[in-house]
């Protein structure tokens, strides 16, 4: 029998949701697919299940023993003091401890040590204050790893987006957008779903405009100039896209059910329907690393964190994921 | 007993699918609470009506009767030949048509002889070959009616969205936010809705940039600079407003349940979710003219016209709530 993926699941900002939804991951032993291990700080997670009343019997691991366990476990990192922060606020010493628990999982990605990692959500303003000079996590799996070309994906069983630009304003967009890098997305978003479906993905690049620019009634003809080029491209390569569809019809149930992945233009093209359709359910992955990267695809919710309120389902979802991906590569 | 309203519903492009949802709208005796009056030729409404075996069985009256009639009816306007146009098809003739219905419509609602308007879809093509300067129909109502400050409202029960500007490129959108034209859509939006729930209406302003900038952290600061000031006024005024929140938690099923309407910066901001959530259950309403108009939200969808599939509900909820605005007026 083949050993079950290794996941790297990191713990987060120390005082936000992190440390809850990792003892939830920890106590579900319904997930058979896959061996987390928490890349965090026992004492926290400790601190934690008791203030919320949640069990905590795995045992802690040494990075030497990642090779050889089989159940879920704790790699403690010790790189926090409970003193130094209190839950539900932004901290710099929180956010070096949310850096240092990246940094330990992508070396142990590196390393092959696990096969895949998933993250629990990181405070951009404790990240940093703490020095941190990535804008978030997701470039500091790229930088760290070397890969410039990486895409967010977004994957529901209900909808899966991937995108062209994500943390970017509106207005910026537009220029934003050329056809390499539309090629690239959709070559990157291919590659994931022929891996998660085994077979060849039926994929849907949306228009930018309004109807798609409707023969360049609306807009500067970005879907001709700069879209139907990348399509056409990525079809000579055999890839099955229809395209460039009308951003509001894209999305109707009835071409949900036929499409494995929507390529998108902009950050709330996608994820307006992502969290109108499947709030709570989709994972975050980030392609084009040399491993599988899935995250929570919620923030650190200081408002309600330590309190045993947070969902931890996006977490599951995202451990099974990575696993999934780890086990397709 | 009070009279039901009588409702002006024009036949639409004669080579489209408006004929055949007409017929299905004059033989639902389920429609109570309205009378519909089409505007239209009887002799495609009877050609339509032997190919696709639909039943036509409601009179026609002259423009005297309709201060008397009490059942749907057909005002029959005898503009186009039945030899002029093949189904399916643009034609200059069939645009001449489409443009007659409406402009009759128009003159009977400011008259009052009718409480409202319903139109079924017309073709922007065809209304162009038979020379109408007016993009579209909503451009055709307000010039007729002299309504400068109109915006448009999709209706549904699941989400009813307004928006700020519409039928615009993606990247001209910016430029065309200020202050005053939000507070205009904000206040038409509120003073419609007012009239449907018969108390004052939740609504929620969504932002421009992801996130609706992120204390700017996105963007040019449209949130700061436009869009708050615009809620800021309106609210002085006694309305209960949200926001502005980022475009894709605005759209939450728990956020929906307590919204009476979204107020949208752009065309797919609203019609994403819309179309994603409630396909062929929203109607289009125009907001700012001297009397309610409704339309269906499809077009004239040449290629399914005249074949006996198109979905009549748009139709049906759209001339039902023209009368219910009516009703409240």
């Amino acid at each position: 029998m083949q050993d079950k993926p290794k996941i790297a699941v990191t713990m987060g900002d120390p005082a936000g949701v992190g440390p809850e939804i990792c003892l939830d991951l920890l106590a579900d032993r319904s997930i058979e697919d896959a061996t987390p291990i928490v890349f965090g700080d026992r004492v926290v997670l400790e601190h934690c299940a008791e203030v919320t009343g949640k069990p905590l019997t795995a045992p802690t691991i040494s990075s030497e023993e990642i090779a050889t366990t089989t159940e879920p476990a704790i790699l403690d990192l010790r790189k926090i003091d409970l003193e130094s922060f209190t839950p539900g606020t932004v901290n710099k010493s929180t956010g070096a401890a949310t850096y240092a628990y990246i940094d330990a999982a992508i070396g142990a990605a590196l390393n092959g040590e696990v096969a895949a990692v998933t993250t629990a959500p990181a405070n951009k303003e404790a990240l940093r204050s703490a020095g941190v000079t990535q804008p978030g996590q997701t470039e500091i799996f790229a930088e760290r790893t070397n890969s410039p070309r990486f895409c967010m994906l977004q994957y529901s069983d209900i909808i899966t987006c991937s995108f062209v630009t994500v943390h970017t304003g509106y207005a910026e967009v537009p220029e934003l957008l050329n056809t390499e890098r539309i090629v690239e997305v959709i070559q990157l978003t291919r590659n994931a779903l022929r891996g998660l479906r085994r077979r060849e993905p039926e994929l849907v690049v949306c228009g930018l405009n309004p109807h798609a620019g409707e023969n360049g009634l609306f807009g500067n003809r970005e879907e001709e100039d700069i879209i139907i080029p990348a399509i056409e491209e990525t079809r000579s390569d055999g890839a099955k896209i229809t395209g460039p569809l009308p951003p509001d019809t894209a999305f109707l149930e009835s071409r949900r059910a036929e499409t494995d992945a929507f390529i998108c233009m902009y950050h709330d093209q996608g994820h307006i329907p992502l969290k109108a359709l499947a709030f709570d359910r989709a994972v975050n992955c980030t392609l084009g690393l040399p491993f599988p990267r899935t995250s929570v695809d919620h923030g650190t919710a200081l408002d309600i964190a330590w309190q045993g309120k947070a969902n931890p389902r996006s977490m599951k979802e995202a451990v099974k994921l990575a696993a999934t991906l780890a086990g397709q590569a």
